[in-house]
């Protein structure tokens, strides 16, 4: 108690975050795991322990950059940081990075789920040898800004707890987390906070439903490894079920009618690689039932509306060659067996998979700070978070405020990796300026802001042809190709672009493989 | 109703099987998919059509070899059966082979899962390919040979329903089949039945756990890819927790304690593995939880118990060297979190790994066969289920009746991959002699019985250390080697068997891409 009366007394009351009682009590249960463990109370497994995290950081600490997500901004953000300069802290429910323009091809076996996950020990080796540095495989629940006071190494504070002077230690907004828990019931999710001297937010965005009565419960999205791996599971057990005897035609036919809801570049690659599955797989392995296998790609608008209409002409005359339907509809509702067109129309199916873009998360949704048209997470030229000090928001949640003049980016990994890529120079010029610790580079001159300039989108539509299309936006004029040369460009751009060498590798060995002897078709 | 009795008048009295009314109903029902699927009755979906089927073979069919499972036994036999005397469908709950040997190296990412996954497509291709032969992704729920009874061509049965002439099938023995719903609430098991010229029964064995409390709950076995996925993941979700701020020091030490209970060369493999990882990546990777992490082998005897003595000493030092605690003991009781010894000792775990032997499955026991000692199906010497027709064992589910005078042999791969191979040279020359049809071998002279020889024994300790072990039994004397000539033997040995060159490439590739880049820890 009398810390935290002691704590009261020495509030900082000219920033303008009020710190509560209650909030400052919190602080003082902090354990810190670092350097000497052996100093942490034994808790007892499962229960769940609120309070316990790591604290602010001390003067003879690095300041600590807590890096919410894993996706193209955080781990850009994260291989470039400057470790000498900063510990990082990663929070995440995935210990890996997914190459997510190739996630398509790993739905048929094109390439392996492996080969497009980049564990982030790899990305940012220090987050699993430096002492101040940690993965934590878990969900942020919360963020706390408000405590994110700051005191500068020298007024350090100091108190009497039971009559023993103590060094108490600064404070600092911070981060509320949960444990995952793999949806087993056994397993109770550990809550622990974690103290930040700089916040970057780069928790991403959700698959949008747009309300549609189930989708969720019925559409798998194509986001993560795990959507993969659920698509291929089902593609799979559908062409052996439509096998077994006594299956009427009717009912071959449905589970063989394989649905995409959302003609943008997920949607055009996946119905591409579908088709290339079944002209070159399901032909020579599941002769029994190749003649039933279909492909539907159902779009509201047109197909790839982002590319020059030349490309999208030419995707729209090479999908159809290749056996996919093209159908203009907007989907109404979605049962367990088949999906309802506005007009009415039944599509049974067998397989549906949903790409129709991204809208913020729950958790974005649910965070006190001001949002961008569109939800988002709003900021500023620099990527603050201009309401609260020392919080940054890249890639798909974030959003520029309207104050800016500038309009809000598409959800794009270009964008997300660019913008990662700037923060952490951004962080390095102000950790270097000694601007590193919480609320100490409030009046840092920050340079350039960020500007992106769009390089340009790439499609694959299968049968080796590809979109490349080089102009900067939908009205400049710039080089565009489709066909062959396109998907050469197409593959050896991802190819460069993978992350570790490792993976560089095994794409090119999946890509030679599936060349030589067809796709894997285990169902492991 | 005229079909049902006129059945009943040309029953063979001869043969000793009886054949029911109502059986004889169920084979009207019948519909057969084969080359014209049009004329199947739409059956509605999810519903269960509980006689739906491949009926007998016709005249002008094939005969059909059914195959029940897909292990060594079923995929060798698979593999050569001849297809131009035979239409071979098999049954089973996974679409792949599993290459066991080398299933321990994938649990901590040496090798891929798919790596040592084997498509049975690629194994035998005329299962996707010919009209009459067909891959059914399903359970066996049972076996019905009372109904074999079996007329050659010449005595086709003709009938007169509803006023039309008909020919009626030849009866057959059958099998019952549901299909597999991944445990998916939503998806109700499809029923059919499969009747056979021939039927192999290669159903394999199960994970012993004699009936000790809570090993089923909490143990993972290592026997498919599925086991090795659970470990792998439960692995780095250990690591991963075992780092979360506020762990206690013990919970810390229980979440990274890997114990594995049974010391044959599955176990051991795995500890040899897992102690692998421990050294080079964890140490690397997990810096920060590193010494926390251990390995215990609990034996009730000695451990590798077949193999020569002096290679069983070098491996309990080579194991010891690599900081695998080696424990004598027999466990009373597993919990979630600890298991309970025979000597009252507890012994808290995070990963727990039952490799004690197998003992056969529940649809075995559940057989009104003869069975040999331990419960196995009960064959002669050439493979065959004595009191009924056309019916053969082969692999782990079967063992040699008292009568044979032969002692029942170990549950090996090895055993399984040379019953597989005989049985199908004998099923070739049975059909090459015109006995494929049912009950058309009767009197058939069959040759040579099946003889086996034991080409010696292998495993890897880690630390690129093998045995090998090629003297034919615990008595007789022959080569015996330890250390890295072994490991070298046992790598190339095992790539050579590899069964296709996609899945040698493969765990080259793996191989190669450890030894340079080490393992991956992506959990996906």
């Amino acid at each position: 108690m009398e810390g935290r009366s002691l704590k009261m007394d020495i509030d900082d009351s000219s920033t303008s975050n009020k710190v509560s009682v209650s909030l400052t009590a919190e602080v003082l249960d902090y354990h810190d795991p670092g350097p000497n463990p052996g100093h942490t109370p034994p808790a007892p497994p499962n229960e769940v322990t609120q309070y316990s995290g790591l604290g602010p950081t001390k003067a003879n600490e690095k300041p600590r950059v807590v890096v919410l997500g894993s996706g193209w901004a955080g781990c850009r953000l994260m291989k470039g940081i400057d470790t000498s300069l900063y510990d990082v802290v990663c929070v995440s429910p995935r210990n890996h990075m997914v190459f997510t323009p190739l996630l398509a091809s790993t739905c048929v076996g094109t390439l392996e789920f492996r080969s497009v996950a980049e564990p982030i020990a790899r990305i940012q080796p220090a987050i699993s040898r430096e002492p101040g540095s940690y993965f934590f495989l878990s969900h942020c629940a919360g963020i706390d800004t408000d405590n994110h006071v700051g005191f500068d190494g020298s007024s350090l504070v100091i108190g009497v707890i039971c009559g023993s002077m103590m060094i108490l230690d600064r404070n600092a907004g911070s981060v509320h987390c949960e444990t995952v828990t793999d949806e087993l019931r056994t397993l109770e999710p550990w809550k622990f906070k974690i103290s930040y001297d700089k916040l970057v937010i780069a928790l991403g965005a959700e698959a949008s439903t747009f309300g549609i009565h189930g989708v969720k419960e019925n559409a798998i999205f194509l986001r993560e490894v795990h959507h993969a791996q659920e698509i291929r599971r089902k593609l799979l057990l559908n062409l052996m079920m439509s096998d077994v005897p006594g299956i009427s035609e009717e009912e071959k036919s449905r589970l063989l009618h394989c649905v995409v809801v959302g003609g943008g570049p997920t949607g055009v690659e996946f119905s591409g690689e579908l088709s290339d599955f079944i002209m070159r797989d399901v032909r020579q392995r599941y002769s029994h039932v190749k003649d039933y296998i279909h492909v539907t790609l159902i779009e509201a608008n047109e197909i790839l509306s982002s590319f020059d209409d030349r490309l999208r002409h030419y995707a729209t005359k090479q999908l159809s060659k290749s056996g996919v339907r093209l159908v203009r509809g907007i989907v109404k509702d979605v049962d367990s067996q088949k999906l309802i067109l506005n007009d009415g129309t039944e599509v049974p199916y067998g397989l549906l998979v949903w790409s129709t873009g991204v809208g913020p998360s729950t958790l974005v949704k649910s965070l006190d700070l001001p949002k961008s048209p569109g939800g988002r997470i709003g900021i500023d030229e620099w990527l603050r978070v201009p309401s609260v000090q020392d919080v940054f928001a890249v890639g798909d949640c974030s959003g520029y405020l309207e104050s800016t003049g500038k309009t809000v980016l598409p959800a794009l990994a270009q964008v997300a990796e660019r913008q990662g890529k700037y923060l952490f120079s951004l962080l390095n010029r102000i950790g270097k300026a000694g601007g590193g610790r919480a609320n100490s580079a409030k009046d840092m001159e920050l340079g350039d802001p960020f500007v992106y300039r769009h390089l340009g989108s790439m499609a694959t539509i299968g049968r080796y042809k590809a979109l490349v299309d080089l102009r900067q936006n939908k009205e400049s004029k710039g080089l565009s190709l489709a066909g062959f040369l396109s998907w050469l460009v197409w593959r050896s751009a991802y190819l460069t672009r993978v992350v570790s060498w490792r993976n560089r590798f095994y794409v090119a060995v999946n890509w030679a493989t599936t060349f030589v002897f067809g796709r894997d078709i285990s169902r492991i």
